[in-house]
């Protein structure tokens, strides 16, 4: 729980391998990197073209970290919208390092770009908390 | 295409029918509600209770139409990100109404609180320009 | 505080008068209506037109209701974030209303469309958590 | 004009110098950093304490770029709305180096933290399509 958080929503594909671990306290991480490329409309040439490019390194924890690990590989269309931080740790050259990353508070492959089955029965009926989980 | 466009990222439940119809000009639209529930830390009592509804009416259009009314039936969980604008019509009274309203530009199932199974081979190849549709 | 809460950002013009009031536990509640249009590229005559109109009724309390009470009049230019949720209440006739509002976290003039003076020593040195308030 | 942007809004203060300078081609470009503070709930002390950082480095064109320059200074409180990706230039050592930037699209004065006085005449009455520019 945390007031004046910034929120950003992404709409891309993942970019990396999808990877699940346990943290020292026994809690699912899950970690993979996204990109999201802007479309522009090229007028001289009346072509849609490719705009900048946002990459994201995402990660998620409990429920959801079980699920995205188990459903998404590299390449996959998601939506996932979440808050982002400057995380900051020591590289190994001894050098400080920095970084914008999302944690999300939601993902879900994004339908525009696939189909999917939903498995109902399980899980649907868990309480909102684990949203905000 | 447009500037100044105010987008939204709502996660929450379907709340109404998921119904598919065709425009006049032969696009398939499809249209369902979404409600968002804040939940809130209560203090005194020290529970989570639930806090300030958001309903919202969607609209998809294209392929997103299509997959989302194959996909989704009252009660799924989802999340869905797109831009909002003040309907008006002329209700059956003859009296002006208007309602926020929102055109969404992706939706997935909320990975949080469902699981599902992805359908790979179709669709996945599309090219990105399917997003912006 | 809450989790699963909706989070909207707009930039448009003040639509109403801005009446500044105190609730029944002594809180500053401002209120003022906001709108924002879509600009879109019209192809065919090659001109930038007006798109879709956003209306929105805003609520801001304490110290944000107060200074926006003292500088904003209608027609003036703003960047407006906020949460938004579905207010509902009886009307006059006795029927049920409803209608999506935000309630402010944070106002400012739009320095694209206007110049300001900064008055700083008056509040600049207020803790971080005036923003949450 | 882009589809698939991705939007953030920040609520923070400027903690860089502002600078101003022209592009190649005569277009004003302002920057600075800004820095938004997360405020978290401490439950074993009932106390709020600062939780993560995020520092962003934002870019701002044209008109927006001049009143920016001319209004704030390093430490003001400001709202930020625009859109992010990854910016990627070679470093004086000759090693590739990327890095998420924004570029806004509004920027004003955080209502909250200080007070303005409004310098209506000039520019008020600008089109909307300044917004955009």
């Amino acid at each position: 729980m945390a007031w004046n958080e910034t929120k950003v929503t992404m709409v891309g594909r993942v970019c990396s391998d999808v990877t699940a671990k346990l943290t020292t306290d026994g809690t699912v991480l899950t970690l993979f990197s996204l990109v999201s490329t802007e479309r522009r409309w090229d007028k001289d040439n009346e072509v849609w073209v490719n705009g900048r490019d946002l990459f994201m390194r995402v990660s998620c924890f409990r429920k959801l970290a079980e699920t995205v690990a188990e459903t998404f590989v590299k390449g996959d269309p998601i939506v996932v919208t979440g808050r982002i931080h400057t995380a900051k740790w020591i590289g190994k050259d001894g050098m400080p390092r920095s970084e914008i990353q999302m944690e999300a508070a939601a993902v879900g492959p994004d339908l525009n770009l696939c189909r999917v089955t939903m498995l109902r029965g399980e899980r649907s009926g868990l309480p909102v908390e684990a949203v905000a989980a």
